[in-house]
């Protein structure tokens, strides 16, 4: 009979984070797509645009005016999902079980330029955009239990605006996602008395399979468990368990990886390149975490082309994720792209 | 100060079958959308389109001919994801955990006609998808410890036909979500010795705030911790643990119940609603599973209009749901829609 083979068959691999498993099923990558196309991304020309809410000097929704901002600006969302004022409130019952939340939103404009995201800023814009995460989740810490670095990127990541632009979100109660997370670190520290993503890290950098870049810090990888055709984990070689805490070498280094990374990824398939990305870092309460290695998670949508990406649905939200080509092949496809980002290749 | 208002103030909810919380911020329905727009679904006006691969007499992709058949069509989905021959593999490694899966994947064309979904069959048309339903997850269940029988509608939830059908993927492992229900539902059981999703269902027949229509054997209601704007839960109002065990009085009844819910979804915003759908009924195995009840769940993307839907991003992926408008409020709105499909109703 027929040897089983990763790359031929189908099987689930376990997220250890998460303690959630990933159908892969490498030979329907062979599916034709007949289904719905994205517009690709529309590329934006204009340094300022003077109709939209971002840029710098134009007037907000809400009426505020944006100062004449150099660099990143931060300010709080016209249209917050967590505010700072909700009265308390807890039902323990466990059918309708409900707790108010007490938080924050804000916005951070990467850069006065509308038309320049994250691969195709400077060094030193980069390095203005990690002081701002470290900066923003040292204030945030001091306040709130959980701080969301997040950026939503292209139209059909729900972006709603395409200044570039990130989020953060910070509340007082430790969500979903990171509780479980939490759990399963917390488990893996008592069980083996050492780190998971650190010991993951020297496995990878062994095996060196999936890693897409790294640098003397930091190593970017298509994860083993990967939902997304091109999810990425961006992670320190050293146990940092908090952005807050990290120093001014590793957000140079830090700057240096993400610039490699992002151009990376427009360079696969020559366009801006949508995903969703966001911080977790160990929760801000007075513990160490020894067991939490902060991390990046990068979830792309696209699969084959521009305008052809993968939908997370029926079997997906019924069952578990379900991934084509296997993340080996994702990794080997990022790997290979150019480090000169495409819009320059062509000047 | 301010006392708590669900309708207006930032809370979660708890999901009790999964164990999994959703962010809650009404306040947050004002906010305007400047963001991607989707296409409004093509009406589908030919009842035999010659180009489409699922229509009767056709040719598929891999080159099989359709019969001229008349009723439902069941067939081996041509790009499975799932295939019984897999070779079977496992590898325990806590960081590279990995089991293969073996399974099938069909295609099921709810009727030959290219044009109507199931809001537009006839309650016999309607009562043979409910059969094949019922007939597959019987035949399945034998070899298989999970039929997960699911819609996927809409371009815009990655269908890729537009011919009404469904899927049924089924396969040797238990999923992830499923998984999860097991174990909560088990410990409610234990801890209650009854059955959560009956307790809810008394608990929401009495409340009367969220069910959006029901009949006899069945309700349909927003559940309270509904994660999609119009998320809906379908389910028996006395304990059934599978789709193969309804009888054939409560096979009518559902086929009733499915077209009143997804009658009222097409005329909330007058076009064909997206969606997908699911079934959960119990793990095929030796059980009797006295904890578990038998319910389908709608996750429909659409947020405010035919074109403008709700993002699962950044805070989504990274944290946990969110929603704007209450379940209560979605609930409402689709109890108040018309029972007469738009397109008739137009006539
Ligand atoms: O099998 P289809 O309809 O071509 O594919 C669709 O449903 C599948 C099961 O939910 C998903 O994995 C695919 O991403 C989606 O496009
Ligand atoms: O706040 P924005 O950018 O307008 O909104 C976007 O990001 C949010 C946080 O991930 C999501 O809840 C929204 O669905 C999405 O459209």
């Amino acid at each position: 009979s027929v040897p089983f083979n990763p790359a031929d068959h189908s099987h689930r691999r376990y997220n250890p984070l998460l303690g959630e498993w990933v159908l892969v099923s490498p030979h329907r990558a062979k599916r034709p797509w007949q289904g719905q196309q994205e517009a690709p991304a529309t590329e934006q020309t204009l340094s300022h645009d003077p109709t939209c809410y971002l840029c710098s000097g134009n007037t907000r929704i809400n009426g505020e005016v944006n100062p004449n901002y150099q660099s990143t600006y931060v300010f709080t969302n016209d249209f917050a999902a967590l505010q700072s004022s909700t009265p308390n409130h807890k039902d323990d019952d466990p059918l309708f079980r409900t707790e108010s939340v007490a938080g924050t939103s804000r916005v951070i404009c990467f850069s006065p330029d509308h038309a320049r995201s994250l691969p195709q800023l400077s060094h030193a814009e980069l390095l203005k955009v990690v002081e701002t995460w470290v900066e923003q989740t040292q204030l945030l810490a001091k306040d709130y239990l959980w701080v969301q670095v997040f950026e939503n990127k292209g139209a059909v990541m729900g972006c709603s605006n395409p200044h570039p632009h990130g989020q953060i979100w910070a509340q007082n109660s430790l969500p979903t996602l990171p509780a479980k997370k939490l759990t399963q670190l917390s488990d893996y520290y008592s069980q083996h008395n050492s780190n998971l993503l650190q010991d993951y890290v020297e496995r990878e950098l062994k095996l060196n399979e999936r890693i897409v870049v790294s640098n003397a810090d930091w190593i970017a990888l298509v994860p083993y468990w990967a939902a997304w055709p091109f999810e990425t984990l961006l992670l320190p070689k050293q146990h940092v368990a908090r952005l807050s805490q990290l120093n001014s070498e590793m957000q140079q280094s830090l700057a240096d990886i993400v610039s490699q990374l992002t151009i990376r990824f427009d360079n696969l398939f020559g366009c801006s390149f949508p995903y969703s990305m966001g911080w977790h870092g160990a929760p801000n309460d007075a513990n160490a975490h020894p067991e939490w290695t902060l991390h990046a998670h990068f979830f792309p949508p696209l699969l084959r082309s521009a305008t052809v990406k993968k939908f997370m649905v029926g079997y997906e939200m019924m069952a578990e994720p379900q991934r084509d080509i296997t993340p080996e092949q994702a990794a080997a496809l990022l790997r290979q792209q150019s480090a000169v980002h495409y819009s320059q290749a062509k000047e």
